[in-house]
């Protein structure tokens, strides 16, 4: 793969995180589900920002936080994703690309704004996400380079843009170019709502070309619809190579075809802010794999991640981790 | 003071900070005054923004932290100052507000946008800020609401804003305001190089009208340009009543006409962001004062919510800093 200047190349929505606290009783009221992204409309996220507590704004977004991950362990990697116009869009692409991440996308000056979601965190450290979508909902296949796609080790993508019809097109877009390149396609499930939106979609794209799959516990019994978690990773072996389960305090397992590797939990003092742990996972795992690292120091790196982002608040790391790594021991 | 419906009411540069950290090179690049604050221009904003790592963006200004200080204390206040109608605006509207603060400025749409700071954080927990007026250097009389200010007990200046000459002008007006209803006026130095360019202007205010003085050791020698600490402290006695003199670690010294009292800094395990110390402080004090405590609770009040601050990113208390205050045996 030496024609490639990319570790990882990420798709997903570009997105501001607006963070703030509350108590369990705000998200009842607001019919916020705990611990789940929901999207809402503009009116609601209105309203719920008039009513929510003092915030803090830090950029955000699943894929594009992996790929904040990767570089910080000293990877390269690209993000796809769209942003307005606007104050947010200036934030987004601000903050990936001084976190070291090629950001290429063109600022679209249209009636949507840039996509943001406002995230309640519980004194248990449990986040829960009320997305706007924006113009994020324009994503298509448009927004694909080709070039870029085909300049990555690996194509990773965010199961949330599966919330809209064109950009369904444009993941499938990107995994054939990915494929014919003979490159790699991992994906991230990204919520159990969210699987249970698309399921016969999600499960299709898994068999037919993902190379690795991210899930935590819920998402993977949500797609195969079981409450056993075992039943669940047999499922997944059965649709794909190489999978990483990840269940919260439980730690990791990372599943292959001969393999089955349980990777414990990182010790963190205090989860602060739980948003982002599956994120920074991936950023984790995929660093390891693209740059030839065996499954269980793969899992490792994604474990070591996931505890620094939970640490404190925000999703995007805070301190070097692959210096964070080697102080651990588990790079060289 | 029965008729008085807010403790204080605070009139500033409503600002957003956009924050991050560099180290020292970084300043001196940019020629960036460690520890100070300067004003920049949007081109240089701009640079410097394009050229830093990633940030967060927190709702900040000087006497609008001092605000959400007084009612994290459970003290009852206001806050004048002037947004533009945009997103900036929008946010810092939303977290004062959130704060428990009365914010009844109207939102301007006009060419300048919302006042914003680049505050560089460098390793030693020190900030660097590089500030862009904006909307804000149309501050005027107009912004000023005599039923406002005469409903609280103490009316509180932010020196920052003496960089606007109609600024200054709003200024007076809100003394003479205050004063015929027989209320307090208390002024922040707020920076050194602030004072420097407006020395003459400060030193006449404070004597006609200024009843509680908050300055830092760097600003007070400033404005009586001097470089003995306890000179500068006499020289305010003459001009002033009542004065709280912040020196870092060295704690803070409350003098009035017939005391002098050493204030103890408040033990804190890690400086990781100075910004907000002085407000803070003058959050605490003032808060004490308008609910008629001792000079000395008034000043331990003031290192409790410096300390917290300081404590973590960002100028607004995280924690409630009345519950503070009470777990530590100094508010009943």
């Amino acid at each position: 793969m030496s024609d490639t200047r990319y570790d990882i190349i990420g798709i997903g929505n570009a997105i501001v995180d607006i963070i703030g606290r509350c108590d369990d009783d705000f998200l009842v009221k607001h019919d916020a589900p705990k611990g789940h992204m929901r999207l809402v409309d503009a009116d609601t996220i209105a309203s719920l920002y008039a009513d929510m507590g003092p915030a803090i704004e830090i950029s955000g977004g699943s894929a594009a936080n992996t790929l904040a991950g990767v570089s910080s362990f000293g990877g390269t990697g690209a993000f796809i994703g769209k942003v307005a116009e606007d104050e947010f869009g200036k934030i987004f692409a601000h903050d990936i690309r001084a976190a070291g991440v090629d950001f290429n996308s063109k600022a679209v000056n249209g009636k949507d704004p840039t996509s943001r979601s406002l995230i309640l965190v519980t004194p248990d450290g449990e986040r829960t996400m009320n997305t706007y979508l924006g113009i994020s909902t324009d994503f298509d296949q448009g927004e694909v380079d080709p070039e870029a796609i085909k300049a990555a080790k690996i194509v990773y993508l965010e199961g949330y843009l599966f919330d809209h019809q064109d950009a369904k097109a444009a993941f499938r877009q990107a995994v054939e170019i990915a494929k014919s390149a003979g490159r790699k396609v991992a994906l991230s499930l990204s919520d159990g709502f969210c699987v249970d939106r698309h399921r016969a979609d999600f499960v299709e794209l898994i068999r037919d070309g993902i190379d690795i799959l991210f899930a935590n516990e819920d998402e993977i019994k949500s797609l195969y619809q079981t409450s056993d978690f075992d039943e669940a990773a047999q499922c997944t072996l059965a649709d794909t190579d190489l999978a990483a389960l990840t269940r919260s305090a439980k730690g990791s397992l990372v599943i292959s075809r001969g393999e089955k590797i349980e990777i414990p939990v990182e010790p963190v003092d205090e989860v602060v802010d739980a948003t982002g742990a599956g994120d920074l996972y991936a950023a984790g795992f995929l660093y390891g794999v693209a740059t030839g690292k065996d499954l269980a120091t793969a899992g490792r790196l994604g474990s070591i991640a996931a505890a620094e982002v939970i640490s404190h608040m925000g999703a995007r790391p805070e301190v070097k981790l692959g210096e964070l790594a080697r102080a651990k021991g588990v790079l060289a």
